[in-house]
Formats: C-alpha cells, sequence, structure tokens
C-alpha cells in the first residue's frame, strides 16, 4: 500500500489525517487535506536542509507551490524567542498572507517552533508537519502542541494549534543519529508501558530487529506508537485526561534534564533514566506490577554515563519546578501493569528519592 | 434584573456567557463560568487601574482570589513583543500556573494583550474580559481576537482564543473620553448598518440621548449592538464569512488611519470615515441605496479635521498593505441596504479614489 491513514479527532469533531507514506507521494495527500498551491512557507532545520530540503522543494514546486525556504539552527537553542522573532518578521516580509501553508520539516524543535509560528501568525496559517525524527513520528508531531522556550523554563509559551495534516515517512529515519533514534525509542516504549501490552509484547519480541532498523519493522513500530499517541489526543485534547498519561517517566526526566543540565542527556535519555524511577516507585506501591519485565527492556535503551553524579538535593528541587505540578503537589503517572497508567500525588519525598536512587544508580549522589 | 446573559457558541459547540450587568456582582458569574477561587491575575493600563482597579482587586479578594495586579502603560504602543516578553516574565516569576485566571479589565489593548498572553502562558490560561471602554463592550472582547502589533504592520502577530467569561458593566462608559465614546459609537452604528435596519432605526431615534449617555439608553444600546456581534462570531468564529461583514469601514480606514499616521485619528474615527467612503461606493453600485440617511448619522460622528490633507496615492498604496486582501485584490465589505452587506473585490481604482474623495472631503488631495 502506498499511504495509509489514521485519523486524529478533535474536540469540536474536526479531524485531521496522519499518514504514513514515502514523501513522494506527499502531494495527493495535501489535496486531500485541503491544501491548494499557492505560496507556501518550509521550515525547517540547517542540518535536514542539507539532507532533505532540497527534494521536499522540489516535490512542493512540482505539485504547483511558490515555496519560500527558511532554515534555521538546529538544537533546542533554537526554540527562542529571538528564533521566533526572526522567523516572523522574515515570513513577514516575504509576504505570508492567511492562505500561506507553513510546512514543518524536522525534529521536535522545528515542530514546536514552526508550528507556533503558523499558530499565531496572522492568527493562524494552515499548517502541515513532516516529522523527520523518530520523536516527532510518533509524539511530537501528533496532537497540536505548539510553543516555544522561556528563559525561565522549557516549553512556557506556546498554543494548542493542530496541524491539517501530518505526514509521515519512515525512510527519514535511515539516517537519525544513534542518540536521536534512542531518544526515539524511549518514547516507543513509554507509549507500550502506558496503554497497550501487546505492543510491549511485540516490542520484547522484534528488539533485536528494531534497533537494527529494519525498514518494515520500523515502519511496523512507528504506525503502532503513532496509533496510541492519537488514540490519547483524539480522546483528550487539551491534556486534562489521559493525555496526563503520557508524561510517564516525565516528572523525573523533566528534573533529570535540568539538574544534569541541558544537553548532558537528550529528552529521550532523561525519559528512559526518568520511566525506571518512575517503575521502581510503582512497583513500591503496586508490589505485583512485572517491574523486572518492564526494566529488562529499559535498560536495553542506551544512556550515556552523564559525568558527574547528580545531587538529590537538585533533583528534588527540580522536580517542584515542573510546570505540570497541581496547587503545588508533584503528580506523577504510575504503572498498576504493564498497559496500565493512572496518575497521583502525594508522594512522600522519601519515597521519591528512592525512585530515582534505584531508577538512576550511580547518576544520582546522595 | 441584576444580570442579563447572553451567550456565544463556538464552532465546536461549546459557549461562553457576555454577561451584562454591575461589576459587583461579577462573583456570582465567574462561578456560574466554572472559575475557581485561586491564583489570579489582573492585566491593566495605568489609567483604567487608577479609576477602577482596587474595586475589582478588592471584589476579587473578596471572592477568593489571590491576586496579582499588572497595570501597563495605557495605549496602542503597548500592544507590542516588548510588552508582551515583560507581561510573560513577570507572570511566570509571580508564579502562574495552569489554573491561574487571567483577569482582562480595559479596552481594547489590554484585551488584546492580556487575552494573548492567556492564549500564549503554559499553552492557555483561563481567561475573562472585562471590557470598560465601548467599542470593546460591544466588539473587540467579543469573537475570541487577540494579538499584538507588529513592526511591520497592526495585529500581525495573534490567536483565536475564546474568553470563558465576557462581563460588561455599561457604567464604566460614564467617564470615558470623548473621543473613545465616539469611537465606539462608530461601531455600534457599523453593527447597525451591516446586519440590523431596526437597531439603525432606534438609533436615529434615539441618537440625541445617547450622545449624552443616559444610562438606560446605554445599557440599552450596548446589548442590542453586543448581541449583533455575538450572533456573527456565534455563526462564524474564524472569520471567514458574515465576520467578514464586521470589516464594514475597516478597509478604508485601515488606509486613513495608515496614512495619517497612527494616533491621527483614533481608529473608531477613522473607520468612521471609511463607512462614509464605503456608502459612497455601495451608492455607485446601487443607486436604490438610501446613502442620504445612512451619512446623516454617520455625520453626526464628531470626527476632527486630521491636519494637513492626505495624498490619494498614499491612500490606494496603503490600501494594498490591509492583509484582509486574497490573492492581491483589495475586497470591500458594501451595502445593499441598510442592514444588508455583502463582500466583494475587483473594485476598479478610480472607483476606489472617488469614494475615499467623498468620504474624506478636505481631508484628502488629489
Amino acid at each position: 500500500m502506498i499511504r495509509e491513514t489514521l485519523t486524529v479527532t478533535q474536540r469540536d469533531g474536526s479531524t485531521y489525517p496522519v499518514v504514513f507514506g514515502s514523501l513522494d507521494f506527499l502531494s495527493g495527500s495535501l489535496a486531500e487535506a485541503g491544501f491548494r498551491p499557492g505560496r507556501a512557507v518550509l521550515v525547517t532545520d540547517l542540518h535536514v536542509a542539507d539532507e532533505h530540503g532540497d527534494h521536499l522543494e522540489a516535490l512542493l514546486a512540482w505539485a504547483g507551490y511558490q515555496v519560500h525556504v527558511e532554515a534555521i539552527p538546529a538544537g533546542e537553542s533554537s526554540k527562542s524567542a529571538k528564533q521566533l522573532d526572526a522567523l516572523y518578521e522574515s515570513l513577514l516580509r516575504w509576504g505570508v498572507d492567511r492562505q500561506t501553508a507553513i510546512f514543518a520539516l524536522g525534529g521536535g524543535v522545528i515542530g514546536d517552533l514552526a508550528g507556533f509560528a503558523a499558530a499565531t501568525l496572522l492568527r493562524g496559517l494552515p499548517l502541515a508537519h513532516i516529522p523527520t525524527t523518530l520523536v516527532a513520528q510518533v509524539d511530537s508531531a501528533i496532537g497540536g502542541k505548539t510553543g516555544i522556550n522561556h528563559r525561565l523554563g522549557k516549553n512556557l509559551i506556546g498554543a494548542f494549534y493542530p496541524p491539517r495534516l501530518v505526514y509521515v515517512d519512515p525512510t527519514f529515519l535511515t539516517t537519525l543519529p544513534d542518540r536521536e533514534w534512542t531518544g526515539g525509542l524511549a518514547e516507543v516504549v513509554k507509549h507500550a508501558c502506558i496503554l497497550d501490552a501487546a505492543f510491549f509484547a511485540w516490542l520484547e519480541d522484534h528488539w533485536d530487529r528494531i534497533v537494527r532498523r529494519e525498514p518494515a519493522l520500523v515502519a511496523s513500530m512507528i504506525q503502532q506508537a503513532a496509533s496510541i499517541k492519537i488514540g490519547v489526543v483524539s480522546e483528550d485534547e487539551h491534556e486534562r485526561g489521559s493525555r496526563m498519561l503520557l508524561n510517564f517517566g516525565h516528572t523525573f526526566g523533566h528534573a533529570i534534564e535540568r539538574t544534569a543540565g541541558y544537553g548532558t542527556y537528550t529528552h529521550g535519555e532523561a525519559v528512559a533514566l526518568g520511566m525506571k524511577a518512575a517503575v521502581h516507585l510503582s512497583h513500591h506501591l503496586h508490589p505485583d506490577l512485572p517491574a523486572a519485565r518492564l526494566l529488562a527492556l529499559l535498560d536495553r535503551l542506551p544512556v550515556p554515563d552523564g559525568g558527574l553524579p547528580m545531587r538529590m538535593a537538585d533533583l528534588l528541587d527540580a522536580l517542584r519546578h515542573d510546570k505540570k505540578k497541581q496547587d503545588g503537589d508533584v503528580r506523577f503517572v504510575l504503572l498498576r501493569n504493564v498497559g496500565e497508567a493512572y496518575v497521583r500525588g502525594d508522594i512522600a519525598p522519601e519515597k521519591v528519592a528512592d525512585a530515582f536512587r534505584a531508577g538512576l544508580g550511580r547518576r544520582v549522589a546522595g
């Protein structure tokens, strides 16, 4: 089959497609999603532009679009007010109007930044996500979250803004750097842990072929993982209920990222460590949880050593900065079983510290 | 009756109330609209803060809210990226979380700026508009438009973000400066011109008492005008159909504002002039239109002289910058009859120039 389509249903009943297929068949999906040839902006980063920019630009030109390319520096530091302002300026000078389509070609940074620009230019421009990393394909490009960082914290400025199309081409992953690949696998495993025991078992069974990036396995994995995310955001567009479950490993993970210093671990690596802490905490509360089985798969996600150990006091401080806190109480996503997650707060600090120790091993002191 | 409520229905079927009543009864409406006492930010300008800030702060404190007040300089120049950034910084340092309510107390500038901050902080905070000017009460606070200006043009950065409540207290208007009052009346007359011949006749009949700001007349006028806006945005949340009609006088008006230099005319004064131009153009296309009757009421809106005449070439240039242009064609809202408006483009430049001349009189040369 050339293209397969899953559908995100939003609270107002409107939908948008997540299409899995080769980029070469993009133009058909664009037409189906209501895009009309005209002015278009391709937002990407300099690395992705080198590898794939010309190809997509040519495809869009061939489909009748007049394309303006914005290639910005790769990396989290581009998710800034300064970069957003430069993007506004450039797009306005080029002459965007309300019909101009924005194509976000890249990983999470590009999707968040270009998506937020699309959300806030002229009160909203048509947006298509073309995610090029594993984490973007199975997670960040789906669900409408957009935004930038603020000097006081990550993702503090942003909006929910649905794309008109998400187009997923698994062949982008062939050349993905190892650490980005691992970070994506962490999110894939997370989706399985919280909501899909059968998918967790499938991952266990096929892990060796997945880590070799066998194309058929990768394509199947992406569709399965993306469909979990699609199910969650379709139920819960604005993160008030089951969408919280997607934060499994993230409350710990954010604290780890912050304490180790951004860049020490990738987001996905920090989430991998955070999930191990969360499994330990879950096991403490639910002695029947098959923690050994969960940890066996999580241990197969390679995470670098990280250098000097983090201080426990710093980790606990960092937890309190997590913006998902409610009324000052830090809330954790925990597992009752493989594929069964829930949210709870009111965890004693000693138990949190125990979880950090168990999850981080030699990476933490104190 | 203590409070009267009209309802805005959005495309997804969700609703929010527009309540008309004394500010003293605000807390009942807050509870009904789903606000829960907790942390709250009151965003206002320094003028409004002087007159009404303490009163609202006390009311909110009495209702159980922990209130942080942000009073920013009054005037259009506060609708800037710089002021937005300062607002982000201050609110984040104070410690907003996703449950923190934003109260926008003021005119259009405050509603747009505070609304956009609410739309984009932590991907969306609960928002209540408490408009204090006539134009905000009957127009800008209703419909979810938020945003800021960019150095390349007005309202270029923004989002559609619905409030949870709009609370309209007509007594704010008692102390409104004359030019702001007139600007609001221009929008009221506009609503009547485009959609409600009976309201137009009511305005003709009661004009002398309205301009004296008799409280009962003002309250009735506001409810009638606001209900027209509510009807339009309920049909058309995202400005693709009938919402365009609200731009009556605005295509000409924006060009007038831009050409005369922002600040020469208020937005409402420019719209009043723009409506006269639009009536002339409409009359040219529809000889049966009762133009004299329309112009008789429009002429009762006092607009200052504006100093040196504008150049026709500059006005026509400015028209082309209007962001509502589609495919380069400038579109105008025109009248077929009193209360019957429609949109069309493809107007010959000579006819546009004739309309400017007829609407602006000695204010234009060339």
